[in-house]
């Protein structure tokens, strides 16, 4: 990582097909506004339940990117 | 949400194919005694190991449905 | 508390006026069906923005009651 | 565990002996009601003071069992 | 949901007045710049202390709002 | 707070009335016999239930103040 | 608990017996000079090893006791 | 479990495809150097970012593995 | 502890008797294979349920010993 | 802190010296794109390590700054 | 630690300098006026910001040392 | 990080300089025996006080390396 900062987000993306694809969702909006992202951590795994099934799977992510020096 | 009350439970849903269907599982059967399910959050992954791969997930959920008035 | 046996569940309580006030809805809907209620924990305070103010205060509680022996 | 749900419900066992009293005596009660009690988890262990020593002692267990199919 | 992706921002709200007032100090700042404001959640309750009495209220809230897609 | 050194004790007030009462009710006390408070955090709020109502709010704070030199 | 305050101190007991030797260790040298001893928490179990086995359980509890109004 | 002792491994597997796939990964090369694997526990669920894309999860497991007596 | 470095392991010791008699299996287990073991910490207290009593006490511990320089 | 709000952004500050100079760094950089930094916690402390000795420090720290009214 | 009884009391050091000066700084102060101190833990590192740079340093430690029998 | 995977080992470090010198101790005796470290994250920080003094600096890393394929 050499000398650089890293600014953290956190966002929730979410998905009625699988969490995997909730994480992407997130990252890939992150994506829109942001450059240089590095990495994320998932911290919540949540989601709403619609006719005895889950609707939305909702994941909260953390996403790390690097500032420009 | 109004001003309703609602209840949370704790449940382990176990499946052999995914965390996803673990899931699934646990809401399957939950709404088979519980009306108004509304929301779940996963608080637990963990699972048995069978012959070196994954035997079983188990995967704590607890759940959140409306108490009628 | 002797040699009882207590059971703790887990209720939201909500209402657009105050923390308290999602506490006693919780804890009031509660002794519509238990009794013997004895305490309470809050293990979460959240709850949605409406019109960029507080809509509801939802209030997790943990409520304690005695099992009959 | 197969494919079967279990449920986790969160007790509080007293006992004015032991810690492994209480648990006892909170597993104990729970099998008046409950079927198919499998496992327990101590999440807490506190109690009261009385004359200077231990009055009781306060065990909460999450107790799990698993569910009817 | 749907398929939205939310943000979540921390921010300090402060008061003489009360917790609740704290929070929506935090909210009613965050409206000022951010749209779609839809959830909140306290993370820590805090404040100084003046004269022997609470001075401000300093609640610490996560506030959740849904980015354009 | 330049170089001077607090410390943090822990106190937990009650009242019938409201959380911030119960706060104000636990500095006011370490106000009789401490000088110099600082600040304060909420680690815990609980109570006791009394006919189906709460009866006393028990909210657990940390109170730091500043140590002579 | 009206609307008395309580004080909190973190102890560590030790004992070669047992964790519940520990605790009351520790709870008998608090009452040598606090009075209104009221409740206790387990927060920690840990120990010496000596010669291969449990030399001494050393359990930390933080202990409740009442202020005089 | 009888009277056994069981050891527990921290590992991280990493995956492009899936959370699953990584867990897999990781007990699959537990599975080359220790015997009676048991069970896993997920710790943590991260990854890389690359091109604005998950690149790998990496899913940090505890795996428990009975010890021979 | 001088400038020595110390390793720490996690083990589950089990037993049908006592938490005390778990955690002596474990570290009596782990002295079999490893010098110098120097302290441990209780991490995690749970069980099987067999007949509506403990079956088994399954007590998580890290055990700490010093590494040869 | 009066009526003001606050709000809070997460940053990972690097270092091949020390933590203490990661940590400026983080705030460092924090101070070019915002005003009226205010206090800064640490909330995480990791690195890289190369050759057998730390490469780099990557410290995150939650930087708190008030806003403009 | 024989049979002994340990207190253990929270402080928050300060320094310009750095995370090792704060916290020495706490144990020469509670040095002044307790005896027999025997070990530290630190529980949280945070500080303010003054002109772009950490102004001080404030590391929170628990102090522990033993009671006179 | 392609597919490979990580194993992560705790260790204690120890040092009467420095934080930074007790995480250095710690991954110096680590790659005496392992290969391919990676990366550490801290996860304790505490020490013994000697004379009024820190005696050592006593700093738990969590290390984690590349296993072989």
């Amino acid at each position: 990582m050499g000398d650089h900062v890293y600014k953290v987000v956190e966002l929730v993306g979410s998905s009625s097909k699988s969490i995997e694809d909730a994480i992407e969702n997130a990252i890939g909006r992150a994506g829109k506004t942001l450059s240089n992202l590095d990495w994320f951590e998932v911290v919540d795994t949540r989601g709403h339940i619609d006719g005895g099934k889950v609707g939305h799977y909702q994941v909260t992510v953390k996403v790390g990117f690097r500032l420009k020096d």
